[in-house]
Formats: structure tokens, C-alpha cells, sequence
């Protein structure tokens, strides 16, 4: 095992338990750990922590790619072993801790994480934690599902722990491309002018004399959890189709389309399974995520290649991948986060993007983060540097939710804003589809009214807008009233007017 | 004059008067026009538009660059001559009637528009106006004092008017850079990689076949006026000056610091002076428009190079520079604004981005275009790509204004948002500089409560947070109340407690 797993030799007196290597890690450091999207994320030393922090008072700054996966999130937060948090997390415990003020989380671009901590603008980083499918012979990692700021960690980390994960076969080498930009000011372009553009190595390269600790485990990612489509996501998914179909008939793309991003969740599923019907062919994707959907359209034929920077499925698709790597090699490649979401390769290749909203409003302003204006809920992830850089960037969300149509989740002012009307071309709900390019503010009003809000709303919301044209403005708003919806949905449960005990 | 300023003999017969050229305006075309920030517009052609349009129902929809000089959005928004306009403007009467709905105005980052057209986002071009130095050998176009989108119109419009401004001498051949990106799916990097970089022709290509008119004119670009600095200004540069000089000391930056970018107006006139004292040298810029400070800069040695996509002086200022092209030839370089303010360059190069606020809240999301949350001022500029992409992003305004500081611009939460605080590392107010980097939402409540509020406001302000955090939450916030300054000030003509009648 070891020898097939350490091809360099002088790793193999480093190795330790995950408990010894979590005494490696003092209170107050900032660790780096990888893990995007609940993949290839610490499974030994992170948790090993946590538990330490059960009896101990240790807590710890902690820089992530994306999520985590398991329960770690949850433990190092319920164990207060968190200090700071960036830049994501999809915790439950976690973000009740952030929410209460008790933990406090940066909220960042995915790309950003990577320059902050290269050009100091964040604190030192004590220790890296990484896991590896194996150590090559020259010290260096390969790495497993996900590459994230793993190779950023690296390179900035005092010290490193490698977490070997046996379960991932050692045929996985060969799907990632790790690349990091030159110091300034010597940067180059990232020379990406196709999804299936190679700049780097294979490796995560790493200093040898910074290792202070191998770590084995056998422990598989955190599976997706995928909710099977519903009514409502199967309307935005067809809308989407459709508007698709009408922009090769306008003759703006082939059939091909363009390079797509798609969130994590269930509607970003249901639109990229639609692709599998239809004329739509030779797809291509740019995404951070790569999802069973991407797999199903690689598998059915309709898509040629899709670029990430990790894989998150379901356990059966994870299963097939596990045996089969070397038959999607030359199909998917995996890019550390700043290169996923990198600006200038986004914009180069025409990505269209496709995010989930929380809410928008009439005017296309889109929050992804806060519940009711202060609660964080998962965080900003990459929405911002797709949606700011895409061809077209378009963002999805049912119209009302909860019983009754409690919540509307189209609004007169959004509560939190994320993405400006700047950055949104396409809003998407499962009562119609607003197309928004060169459209002004109350252009954009009218068609969103009519478009994307549920009837149960129409109304009110169109009241609004027009008691705030009277008023006046290039974004007609009536401050005073702007939050109404919020305060009586916080007041009465519904933000229904007749629901209304008192504003 | 014609010899000399038109090279190539097929246009010698297209030469015609503005009055001729405004009549090949038709209504409800779409116009691309030269001018950005008041520098290289069009001179005749518009104006005698925008004078045909007092006796006749014409309108266009007008796309430029950015600003216009003179009276010319004045005259076509007072006429009637505008459907659209886009991408910014600063114009008090098309302004007006951009507020009260009469001008559909689109705001957009000053990359973007050139990239809407070229893929079919925007309707069509009929007609592109572009200031000219001189027609060259081949047709091409020597642009004047600014590029802007000029090339994207010349090469996406059905028709051109080249309008030849003899006050620009033909020396100013040189100092421009002009390079459009290859069309998808072909699409390489801007190889850009030092603010001198060159990658593209020294002239706009034009098809001569395109070409309906040539008209000359003599008038010279608007002037800028610049107000002195005042206390306020001055120890907003100070601010920055001890901040940079504390970066320094650091080791995060050289005494060349990295790329300046400076938004317009007395702040940034004001912080690019404070430059010329102190221990910086070799500093070089790389921003949207060079101002009178870029040249003191320059003639003090303190700058080496300096990169926009146009260059708005003062008379003074302007007049040497007419005189003295080959002098700074070496020295300027003017970009597209997609290249110019491109995403990739911008991060590539870790440009320092200062930029101006209407005003800010106390998590750092900045309002930087609508008065009150409804009413345009100018519009989002360059300020969003600079922003987003910077090595560092700083925002600037003063604390308070109006007579007994009516007004703060230090809020609890502002009343649009063009900027979330995922982009905005430093503020700045008079009062102080808050340094935002590696905090989280309540810390960065405190410390720009701290540092940036004007004493008036900051026990209201305080009140607020406090309040708001006994709530809960991320970004803790009190909807009922966030907007109370502004509705206060709307109501009593100032948004201090004491001054309220009713809210």
C-alpha cells in the first residue's frame, strides 16, 4: 500500500495517525485545507481536529476551496474549533454559528481566495492540509476529486500534512491541470483558449522539507444529494431549452452552444439533463462543478468535454467514475478555483452561465447569499465571477415558495444584493423566462413583472412599480416601502398584503 | 488641409458638411459614437443632429464610449433626439430626462458595450460617427484623444462618418493601440503583460465601403475643469499616501507601488498629486483616462508610463500636449475600453483601482451611481471592472456634505448598490481609512464606524449596528430602519435625527 501510494522515499518516516497529525495543528493558526464541493476534502485530519476540540479549547482560521463534506463543517463549529471561515461553506451548524456572530465567515469569490493569500492581504498561512490520490516520485501530489486552492496552499503554507485517500484509484493521475500565476509583476496570460486547453502539470508541486505529516485513509467523498426534478424546475429547465432553441434559430449560436457554467442544486441539473433532448450536440462545459448531469451528457453522447475544478456526484455515478477515469480522461480535466473561475478565461471562451438565485428583483438586482437581508446561507462560490464574465448570464428561482406562496421570490427591492443588474441578462422562474439585454431599469420592470412573478403577486408588485415610476427615477424605487415585502413576511409569515397583522 | 489629412483618394468625394452628414442620421437608427470622458467625440455631426431635431421628430438610440463634451448630450436630450443612450454620461439635462423616464438610459461597466454588440446582445448598428487625426494611405482612421468603443463601431456599424478634427495634429499618430479580440469560438488572450504592452495597430481599420461621409471640423476637445483640492481632499490623499507608505514599509509593494487606476474628479486629481511628494518613483498607470495629474507625474519623473483610452486635461494642459506629442510618445499609450479596462489586463497586472463613491455602508457595498437610491448621476463607468479585478480596490468620498452635513455618506445601508463588498478592500473619508481586508461583515462594521464616519453620524450609526446585531445575522441589518437616513433626509432636508419631523 505504502510503497504504491509514497513513491518518494523520504515521505515514509513522516507518516502519522490523523490524531497525531491533528496535534500538528495550534490554536490560532490559519490552515488551508483542500476540499471543493464536499470533494477531496480532509477526511481524517480536519475531523480528527474537531473531535480534539471537543475537550480542548483550540479553534483555528479556516481556508477552504469550497464546502466540506461530511460532518466536519458541523464539528469543528458545534466544537468552536472555528475562529474564521472563508470563503464557502453549505453548513447547517456552521452557518448558525456565523449567523449568531459566533464565527466569522468571509464571504469571497472563489477566484479571489488564491490572490488575497498570495499577495498578503490575508493572514499568513501556518499549514496546509491536502488530500492525494499518491505522493509521486519527486514529493509532489496527485491530487483526487478536486483541486480548489489546493495548489495556492501549497505554495503559501508554512508547513504541509498530505492525507493519502487509498480509495481513489491511482489511475485518476492524469485529469488535473495545475497551473499558478507568476508573481507579480511577471504574470502571463493563462494560455486557455479551448475548455480542453492544458497549462500545467499534473501535480500539485510541493516543497518537501514544509511536510510534516502523511496521513492514510480510506474514507470516500460525501455523495450529491440530488433532488429528482419537480414541476417547477422542469418549467425553468424548459424554458431555458427553449430560449436556447431561439438563439441558434436567431443565428447567435450553433448548436453547440457555448461553454456552460452551472451551479450545485437541482434547477442547474434539470436544465443541463434538458440538453439531452433536442438538436442541441458537441456541448462543452466551464464550469467549477462537474455533476451527474455532466456525466449523463458525456455519456449520451451530447457533450464533447467539460473543464472544473472538482467532481461532486451522486454514489453510483461516483462508483462508475472511480472504475472508469481512464475512459473519461480525455473528456473532463480539473483546475484549481482561480483558473475555473478565472475572469479572462470565462470571458475568452463565451461562457453562459447559469446560477440560482435566492431572490431578484424588478429591476434584475439578484441576492445568492442572505435570507432576509442578513442571514448568510451559503455564500457568494463562483455566481459572481461567471455571471460578471459570461456571454449570458442568467439566473434561475421558483417564483413563490412555501405554503400558500408564503415568499415571494421575485421583489420590489431585493434584500441583499450579490450580482448588480450590470451582471444579469436572463432571469428565469417557472412562470416565464425575462430576457433582459438592452433593456433599461423599467424596461426591465415590465418584463419581469409580466415574465418571472407568481400571479399571487402580480399585482402588488406592479402597484410598486408604478407608484414609484410617479415618484420618479432612472430605478424608480419608494425607499419607505421597498422592504415590505421582507418586514411583513417576518411579521405575519406570508409576505401576502392580506396576511398583513401590521407594518 | 484635404491632402494632408486624407490619404487615401476614394474618401475625397465623400467629404460633405455636418449638416449634409446629420441628415444621413435617420430616425430611430442606432448610432456607435466616438468620445469617452468628454475627449475625441463628435464635434459636428451629433451637434448638427441634435440641431436638425429641434424643427423634427428624429431620435436615435446613441451608444459612445463614455461622456460627451460640449453641450452635445444637453442638446439631444433638450430636442428630443434620444430614445437610448448608453453606456454612461454625465450631462445635467439628459440626466433629467433620464429620471424621469424620457431617455431610456442603459448603465454599463465600460468594458461590456463592445462586447453586447459584438454578440448580438444589443441592436444592430447602423451608423458609426468616429473622430478622426487623419485618414490614412489604406482608409484606416487615426483616432484623436480617445479610442473607446470607436473601433468596435467602425467595425460592427453598416455605415461610417469619419469626422477629421484639424485642431489635433497629425503627430498624434502613435500613441494609440488598438486591437479588437477575434471572434468566438477563436478568441486568444490580451497579451498584455506590462502597462506599455503593445498588441495591436496604430490606426482603426476601416472598410472604405462603409465609409457615407467625411466632414471636418476644428473645434477642440471640452476642457477639463478641475476643482482645486479643498481640506477634504487633501486628507483623503494623505490618507492614502500614509497607507501606501505603511504597504511599502510592509514589503507588499515597491515605492512603484503597482498600476494606478484613478477614477475622475478633484479626489483622484487630489491622491495622484499627493504622489509627487514622498519617497514613489517609477510609477506607472494603467486606467481609463489620463488627467492633468498623470502629466505632472510624468514631467516630475516621478511616473514612467501611462495606459487609458483617452486623455482629458485641463486647457493647459491640453495645449502643451497638442504641441508636444513626440515628447510623450514613448511615455502614453491609448487602448480600446475593452482593453483598457479588460478584466484579464486589470488582474494580470494588479492595478490599484481608486474610485469614487456617492456613498457607502457600514459593510462596504458602495452606491455609485444613483442619488437616493432612484435618480441616475452618471453612471458606473469603468469603476465595476476596476474594482472587481484590482489588486487592491479603494473608494473614496468625503463624510458628510451640505450645510451642517445634511447629508452622510457613511450609511447604515446604501440605497443602491453598484458595488458589493466582495470588491471593495479600503475606504476612505476624510475622517480616516479603513482597511477591509480579511474581515468579516461585523468587523467591518466597527472599523469603518471608526474610521470613515463623520462625528455627527456616528453615534446614529453605532446605534444602528448594535441594534442590528442584537437581531442576528451575517450582515446584520434592521429593514425597517436601513433606509431612514435617506427617508429623513428626503422629509426634512437632512438625514440627522434631531432634524426629523416625521418619518
Amino acid at each position: 500500500m505504502t510503497s504504491e501510494r509514497i513513491l518518494f522515499k523520504d515521505y515514509e518516516d513522516k507518516i502519522i495517525s490523523a490524531n497525531e497529525a491533528a496535534f500538528l495543528i495550534k490554536d490560532k493558526m490559519t490552515v488551508g485545507s483542500s476540499g471543493f464541493t464536499k470533494a477531496g476534502d480532509s477526511k481524517a485530519v480536519l475531523p480528527a481536529f474537531a473531535k480534539r476540540a471537543e475537550n480542548e479549547n483550540v479553534a483555528i482560521t479556516l481556508i477552504t476551496g469550497a464546502s466540506l463534506g461530511h460532518t466536519t463543517d458541523t464539528d469543528l463549529a458545534k466544537n468552536d474549533a472555528l475562529i474564521k471561515r472563508m470563503p464557502f461553506q453549505v453548513d447547517p451548524t456552521l452557518r448558525g454559528k456565523i449567523n449568531n456572530g459566533e464565527v466569522y465567515f468571509i464571504d469571497q469569490h472563489l477566484s479571489e481566495t488564491s490572490e488575497l493569500l498570495v499577495n498578503g492581504h490575508l493572514s499568513k498561512l501556518d499549514l496546509a492540509i491536502i488530500e492525494a490520490a499518491y505522493v509521486d516520485e519527486n514529493g509532489n501530489i496527485i491530487p483526487t476529486t478536486s483541486i480548489g486552492n489546493s495548489a495556492t496552499f501549497a505554495q503559501m503554507a508554512d508547513k504541509i500534512i498530505i492525507e493519502i485517500n487509498t480509495e481513489i484509484p491511482t489511475t485518476v493521475k492524469g485529469i488535473h491541470d495545475v497551473h499558478l500565476p507568476e508573481a507579480y509583476p511577471n504574470r502571463k496570460p493563462y494560455e486557455i483558449t479551448s475548455v480542453d486547453g492544458r497549462i500545467g502539470n499534473e501535480y500539485i508541486t510541493i516543497d518537501p522539507e514544509k511536510v510534516i505529516g502523511i496521513v492514510f485513509t480510506d474514507i470516500t467523498d460525501s455523495p450529491a444529494q440530488i433532488a429528482p426534478p419537480d414541476e417547477k424546475t422542469i418549467a425553468i429547465a424548459n424554458h431555458l431549452v427553449k430560449f436556447f432553441e431561439d438563439e441558434v434559430k436567431a443565428g447567435r449560436m450553433t448548436e453547440s452552444l457555448m461553454p456552460l457554467q452551472a451551479g450545485i442544486g437541482k434547477v442547474a441539473n434539470a436544465v443541463l439533463t434538458g440538453f439531452t433532448k433536442g438538436d442541441f450536440k458537441n456541448l462543452i462545459m466551464y464550469s467549477e462543478v462537474l455533476q451527474d448531469s455532466t456525466f449523463e451528457l458525456i455519456d449520451a453522447g451530447k457533450m464533447d468535454f467539460a473543464s472544473a475544478s472538482s467532481i461532486t456526484v451522486s454514489k453510483e455515478c461516483y462508483s462508475n467514475l472511480m472504475q472508469n477515469f481512464d475512459q473519461y480522461k480525455d473528456k473532463i480535466v480539473l483546475r484549481p478555483q482561480n483558473i475555473s473561475n478565472a475572469a479572462e478565461v470565462i470571458r475568452r471562451l463565451g461562457v453562459i452561465a447559469i446560477n440560482t438565485a435566492i431572490e431578484f428583483d424588478i429591476y434584475g438586482n439578484v441576492n445568492s447569499t442572505h435570507i432576509g437581508g442578513t442571514k448568510m446561507m451559503n455564500g457568494i462560490g463562483g455566481s459572481g465571477d461567471f455571471a460578471r464574465n459570461s456571454y449570458l448570464s442568467i439566473f434561475v428561482t421558483q417564483s413563490a415558495s412555501k405554503e400558500n406562496n408564503a415568499i415571494s421570490h421575485v421583489l420590489p427591492m431585493v434584500s441583499h444584493i450579490d450580482h448588480t443588474e450590470h451582471d444579469v441578462d436572463i432571469l428565469v422562474t417557472e412562470q416565464g423566462l425575462a430576457d433582459l439585454r438592452g433593456l433599461a431599469p423599467r424596461e426591465r420592470a415590465k418584463v419581469i413583472i409580466e415574465k418571472c412573478v407568481h400571479p399571487d403577486y402580480k399585482e402588488a408588485i406592479q402597484d410598486y412599480f408604478t407608484r414609484a415610476c410617479q415618484r420618479g427615477g432612472h430605478t424608480p424605487h419608494i425607499l419607505e416601502e421597498a422592504f415590505n415585502f421582507h418586514i411583513r413576511f417576518k411579521e405575519t409569515g406570508s409576505m401576502k398584503e392580506n396576511s398583513m397583522v401590521s407594518v
